[in-house]
């Protein structure tokens, strides 16, 4: 290990990443653009880079896995490739095959495997998740016998886990990777039934995997997108962080049903109770007669003792006799309060005298909700904390089965203090670019499986939204530039949305502006009012609010923000347009009438960036465990 | 500005954090002593510094406040307390209080301010959460009327908001605060009436600040516990992503009801269906019987007028009159419908035939509930991408109204592949080191003040874990330790519950451990299989399972942990001797049988690590908007 260990710190990302495999020669053209990818880079971006190129280098020895003293695979290729290279120069006619570049502990699970040589040695690619790139092993029949083994085929199967010892040496040239591990021991092995294992080595579909959630993370893609998602998860945080924004973990369950729209998922205990309650019997009058008479009875009971006891109250006998008695009757009162309650609650629920439940009884006192937002209460710490940021799940019980909503998703929703639409908009603009120069740096070998097996266009993609200006253009402008371009279009080609101003752009109408028109990211801002949220800022004409949408090719709309009202009479106003209770929005109120300040912020859905970075079509292979309606297993 | 922009980069954490206020000199010792801190560091801990260091350093104008183009007061005081210091030499009998050390507009919300000089000008207190450190700004009459103001009162109460551009100046020798900005423009003012502003200046209860949720982080102990839980937060992600785990965002909706435990909240769509259900008319059967019949004759009018139309083919008339008959018909067809269903749910839900609710019609098609854990999806993405953690809100239904229980937390729960239980406690001590090493150098003002304010240890437990060895011990050593300990003792300090092995260990059993027999952080382990969960590796010795507990000073248990069963057929037993239905499992099963290895993780309650570090008694302090029985309000 002492050669290895020294030589660990090189980036994987400056080794170059020769065990990925091209399929074609276009393919690698477009990926040799990328590692030579000149992202117009500014003193700013080097800094950045600077501080998170840490994370991308997991160096040595797995620090928590000292019960197999092993190093990840991605940095056992990045480290090996390094050496490989650094060992021959560019004129060397042979590859010296032999010598040992290091000593090594791999883990990980079999993706392929196979028993060569007339079963003298068996080949496994070996995939730890630590990278989308496997390392090949070989192992001699010999070495399998010695560590114990049965047979090769113990190791080949696919899904079967392993961890092996062994010299990583180059191969000769020609062969598709560049090194491999020459096995010296298999330190543990743990079988997989092949003809059992629910995900096979063959090509199997997205819709079939979603009923393995526990195993697909073992696949290509779906493992993919999981560094993608958890680097975009980092991403987020250290660019709010490096500007100063507090992470706020705003409620998950709370008191709005999102204005009533039937998008919100109850958060309750009273089904339990009542199914619990429907499982006591519900007595008939005559049957509840009986009960209070037989209580009474026994009533009469501890009242007979009571008189004996007062004749002759030294009697002990009696003493005890009252006692058990008056026991009974606590016993004989309960039981029939408790087929009162039961009377009262004839399917299982209190009920108010309007018949509908009553949650004074639920577990919070009242109805409460999922989540559709925090943006409330982040602007109320914001108007404390000056800026601040959530990242947290989001619920919509919406009856949806589109490639796009899911019932559970995360949000990141920012809120700045002292600040207008434009401080948002920058904001924005620069998060997105953040997220996706991050990626770049990052997640190479992640985007070019992304670009190479699911969607062609992602890396051009990522690439253009990290390295352009976005452009802006107000709402108005905007339905100019469609108009003349309604005109324009005849026959088929016709917008099939009419364009005015006050109408809703339709998915259409914003493609053309960002990806015809200005084509590149492109934000609208200053929308009409009519068809905004009512906590947004109005304008001085008094039309338009300040909202912005951020735009960019492949999703459509990305960011969803605005500046909040913060006129208090106005927000009254306002909330009283939209036919809102001002009593439910008193502390939304009270931010208005106790030092306001001008602020905004905006949403972003965080399976939405991971789709527009990666290309994958579906928002349900975004989620680890993706929740619909009909499906909340796993 | 100039002047200012070059020198900002200075960290805040290099300056003397001078404009605090010591309210007495021990207080003060114990400060210089933690400014003085001599942490041992390794040099991977010089590492972590060099990478975490610029999370704290914000520098010069705030980039997404372009509105006032201020810049946040933490830096303001930094560059200023650096600047006051280097231009007055130890030995300087005078202080230049005219020079201008940087102009800056600053923002924030005033804590106290007060009119003086006969109404010439105004202090006040200003505070932007961006540190617990206020600025003193000073605004003369002259200042606020050529500002547009008709009193120096707009601004100086308690709440009001404010964006002040001013020349930043010392004060003279003997002033509490080194520097304070002599203002020559109230750029920005909101109001706030004192009279009705619910968190007065005056002292209040944490109680009655939490029905001022929206309100409460502008105080000084919850924005400092904002401050903090933002600084765990992200010391949490920094110290995972070093070491190579993803971020795996596990479910919070899913089907298990922890064991039937009555723990679990549920999440339904039901109920609100079954209200407005409730809002329609339940038939009698006469009712039902005409609804139906007059249906029936609709039908017959339909027929009627086909059979007129039959007649005579080609009237137009009588075509339009079949086609509105069919309507009326189909109308009342779906009436029917409707009222039959109002009749088959009598009280809004739909049931099985045995009475209990139908949650096959629920939003998920079955009954799911809120997570309790992540763990086991956790072990699932482990047994793919070797190394994760999950960081996300959990939930308890318990009706529980202690200082140290929430409905709705947050957990870290990462979960290690290739490992034993020895890499778990290694990975836990190192994690919960980290966190108290990220704190004590990001967050030492705000630790300085809970340590004056709060809890007079907090600082001395958070230096104490930073910086010892964790001690580990068997359970059964530590019950030996204990009956030993248990024989000495005598009258009012004997133990309250009995010792012996196989107990569980009462609080009282484990401080004696931690804080009076090792005196340090202490990692327990082993303990008895009975008295664990049924997914507990089971050791060679058949009695313990590979658990372990970390108990720090001050609030006990921090961490709970353990090596995962990797035996399928152990696990099968294991689960059938807990009462546990196998089928439930299938998918954690299928982890023991495809490809299984030894694993296993830990969870950390993110509430009790922030108790733990400010000292802060009531979990609900801790949370910004805790949940409880009763209350999901704000």
């Amino acid at each position: 290990m002492t050669q290895a260990c020294s030589l660990f710190a090189v980036s994987l990302y400056q080794a170059p990443a020769t065990t990925a495999d091209a399929s074609s020669s276009d393919l690698k053209d477009v990926e040799e653009k990328i590692d030579g990818l000149a992202i117009t880079t500014t003193a700013a971006d080097e800094e950045v880079e600077k501080k998170t190129a840490n994370f991308s280098s997991q160096s040595g020895l797995d620090k928590y896995s000292k019960l197999f003293n092993k190093t990840p695979i991605k940095d056992v290729l990045a480290t090996g490739a390094a050496l490989a290279k650094a060992g021959t120069g560019s004129g060397a006619e042979e590859t010296d095959t032999d010598e040992v570049l290091l000593t090594a502990v791999v883990t990980g699970w079999v993706k392929t495997g196979r028993v060569a040589g007339g079963g003298a040695f068996a080949f496994v690619e070996l995939n730890d998740g630590s990278t989308p790139l496997n390392l090949q092993a070989m192992v001699t029949e010999e070495t399998a016998t010695s560590s114990g083994l049965g047979s090769l085929k113990e190791i080949t199967g696919t899904g079967c886990s392993l961890a092996l010892e062994g010299d990583l040496k180059r191969t000769p040239k020609g062969t598709k990777q560049v090194v491999e591990l020459k096995c010296t021991r298999v330190v543990y092995n743990g079988e997989c039934d092949g003809g059992v294992y629910p995900i096979a080595k063959k090509k199997t579909t997205f819709e079939s995997l979603r009923s393995q959630l526990h195993l697909r993370a073992r696949t290509n893609t779906i493992s993919a997108v999981a560094r993608v998602r958890n680097a975009l998860a980092l991403a987020t945080h250290l660019f709010f962080q490096e500007n100063g924004f507090f992470y706020v973990h705003t409620p998950i369950i709370g008191t709005s049903d999102a204005e009533g729209a039937g998008e919100a998922f109850q958060v309750t205990t009273l089904p339990i109770q009542a199914d619990a309650m429907m499982k006591r019997k519900l007595l008939s009058d005559e049957e509840m007669a009986a009960l209070e008479a037989a209580a009474s009875a026994k009533g009469s009971l501890v009242k007979e003792a009571k008189t004996q006891l007062k004749e002759d109250p030294k009697n002990e006998e009696l003493k005890q006799l009252v006692k058990d008695r008056v026991d009974v009757l606590v016993a004989a009162k309960a039981e029939v309060e408790q087929a009162k309650h039961r009377r009262e609650c004839p399917d299982g629920f209190q009920r108010t005298p309007e018949g509908v439940i009553d949650y004074k009884k639920d577990f919070f006192g009242l109805k409460s909700f999922l989540c559709v937002s925090g943006q409330l209460q982040g602007e109320a710490y914001a108007c404390a904390m000056s800026k601040i940021y959530t990242f947290g799940p989001t619920f919509r019980a919406e009856n949806s089965h589109t490639t796009r909503h899911a019932a559970e998703f995360w949000m990141i929703e920012p809120e700045i203090a002292f600040a207008d639409l434009r401080d948002v908009m920058n904001c924005a603009e620069d998060y997105v670019k953040y997220c996706c120069k991050y990626l770049l740096q990052h997640c190479k070998d992640d985007l070019k499986f992304f670009n190479r097996m699911i969607d062609k266009k992602a890396l051009a993609r990522i690439t253009q939204v990290a390295d352009s200006k976005f452009a802006r253009c107000s709402y108005t402008e905007a339905i100019e530039i469609l108009e003349v371009e309604a005109k324009r279009r005849k026959g088929k080609k016709k917008f099939v949305h009419p364009v005015f101003w006050g109408c809703d752009l339709a998915s259409e109408h914003e493609r053309f502006i960002a990806e015809e028109h200005f084509k590149c990211p492109t934000i609208l801002y200053n929308y009409p009012k009519e068809i905004k949220a009512f906590y947004m800022k109005l304008n001085d004409d008094n039309k338009t609010v300040a909202a912005m949408d951020v735009l960019v090719p492949g999703v459509g709309e990305l960011v969803g923000g605005s500046q909040r009202e913060e006129n208090y009479e106005v927000l009254v106003q306002k909330m009283a347009d939209a036919g809102l209770d001002a009593e439910e929005y008193s502390q939304y109120l009270d931010l208005r009438k106790y030092g306001t300040v001008p602020h905004g912020g905006f949403g972003l859905g965080f399976e939405r960036l991971i789709m527009f970075t990666t290309g994958v079509e579906n928002i349900r292979e975004t989620l680890p465990y993706p929740r619909w309606p009909g499906n909340a297993e796993g």
